[in-house]
């Protein structure tokens, strides 16, 4: 068992007539190391045949590298909805002073013995931020067992979370946006929901409830439209024939009030003369859609931006509380 | 010093009553724990204040859990062009067998003792795959250097690197884009090429070229379009203003290619009518085109799905061959 051993770092060491610390400094690709003494290790690498284990590369290393931002959708939806590439460019913006590298961890989290949890209990990164999350992916749980540094961007699900959030006043958003529709005149109005199983999807569907409640009127027309271009055009179809008469519509994400935008034009109503339809995001397909798009403001790149400052904090060992900011609706054509 | 010394696990398994296995079981939210040690573990570290430190989460951890895909270049670029979703879509369904997590590694390389290089270093994950890589972002030394398994899809610029490769036979397929225009009766073919720092880049343009001199024809009407859609409309532009009577182009990309349509159009071009364009990838902007773009066929799934089996056969300690797959031409109405 003992005839051939795997050669360690001391026999690359030896064999390049260097010191333990210069070879690890070489293998490590540390630049203060001689041309000669580099030269020197790599060919008693190659000679050896020598290959440094994961483990040991890891603790070459100190102080933090990384931070991940963990996504638990599918990467189709990521690269569809530009909620995500805002988010991901206000995290690199918030720590272009830090050394931090960011990675991306996506997937579809489902049961936490999967892939993504065993990654987050790896302890690859300093910290994570949470983005997207649902109620049944239990990430808060994996996360608050590893004791990984970690932020929600959006409220966690679960009241028994208690890692800190930075979130968007949703509820108040969709107030904003259900009272201009009702100051306008509209009668008849729906809703297309995000997804019931997240923060977002519900605290936005209880603004338009409460605001119709207030008004009196009925609070039935509701469609989930599940944060997609095709689930929203899907839910605006099903309003439309629940209801013909519909005049008003509150949507949940501009990605799908776009896509149910075109699914009017389809169907031969005008926007806003026969429905008027207000979004959510202020993403910049807001500004390219025709008509403009009357949407609510989702400050993606102030919520990173914020998200990553408590991170930092949590990471120095401090204490850091939940943060809700607040919103404001952009009036364009669309409403 | 060691008045008030720092909890350890052993701390956190004395006052839990429990052996230190499981107390580390429960750090490390192993499911195999009963629901009592769990709590009593988790009531010792929140009395103690034990906090495990990086090092000893990734030591915990046995076997292989993630792989890197690298992409030194900006957030905003790998969101915008389709390519790097679908490279990425390809991987991820490549690994749905495994156990292996992707995490998606971007940012502008540059100096190697940057983040992205610090990063690698760190040994946080078992392979690399690197796509879109440049000639002076260094990944391949860094790569080599740390030894962690690498695979490029895209061949490395640099003859030096070792590790293998997947790529498509890049120049071949701009020799198949430039005789259709040929063949067509196009009398004078310009190219917006991708970026000169890039082998992808470098190979087109000379496929280009090759079948020019061949025919005789002059080969000066080259424009960079890095690679970008607002790169490829300027790049049109200046195409026409250097040669008004240009009759066909060959772009080195559809997002590319998708642009400068839509630069003729606003020049009062038709296509192909007044010039004939070929794209490349066969993205779907290809069909989505008006008129739909004629491409060649960029195999990224495929490409994907050779790169992660090559990497796999390294991370198992095999070697593994460079590959290069052949590719072909889809004519649609641009050309």
């Amino acid at each position: 068992m003992a005839a051939k051993s795997v050669p360690t770092l001391e026999d690359v060491a030896t064999r390049a007539g260097v010191s333990r610390a210069t070879a690890s400094r070489v293998i490590n690709a540390d630049p203060r190391v001689r041309e000669a003494a580099r030269v020197a290790v790599q060919a008693a690498v190659d000679a050896l045949g020598y290959r440094p284990n994961r483990a040991a590369r890891s603790l070459v290393k100190r102080g933090p590298d990384s931070i991940a931002v963990v996504v638990p959708e599918s990467d189709e939806r990521v690269f569809s909805d530009p909620f995500f590439s805002g988010t991901l460019r206000g995290v690199t913006q918030a720590l272009a002073s830090t050394p931090l590298q960011v990675v991306l961890v996506m997937g579809e989290a489902g049961d936490d013995d999967g892939r993504m949890g065993r990654y987050l209990r790896g302890g690859h990164t300093d910290g994570a931020i949470v983005v997207s999350h649902h109620q049944d992916d239990n990430l808060w749980r994996v996360l608050e067992q590893t004791q990984l540094p970690s932020v929600f961007l959006g409220r966690p699900y679960s009241e028994q979370a208690t890692m800190p959030y930075v979130d968007v006043d949703n509820a108040a958003g969709a107030r904003l946006a259900t009272e201009h529709l009702l100051a306008r005149g509209c009668r008849t109005i729906g809703t297309i929901t995000g997804p019931p199983d997240m923060s977002a999807g519900r605290d936005r569907l209880r603004g338009w409830e409460e605001v119709l409640r207030e008004a009196g009127r009925p609070t039935d027309l509701v469609e989930s439209g599940d944060f997609t271009a095709a689930g929203g055009a899907a839910a605006m179809h099903r309003l439309l024939e629940r209801s013909p008469d519909l005049d008003g519509v509150f949507v949940a994400s501009d990605l799908m009030a776009v896509s149910a935008i075109g699914e009017l034009s389809t169907l031969g109503r005008e926007v806003p003369g026969d429905v008027a339809v207000v979004g959510y995001d202020d993403s910049p397909a807001a500004t390219l859609s025709r008509p403009g798009l009357t949407t609510v403001v989702n400050p993606v790149s102030q919520m990173a931006g914020r998200a990553v400052a408590l991170l930092l904090r949590l990471m120095a060992g401090e204490d850091a509380e939940p943060e809700v900011l607040s919103t404001r609706l952009v009036v364009r054509e669309s409403a």
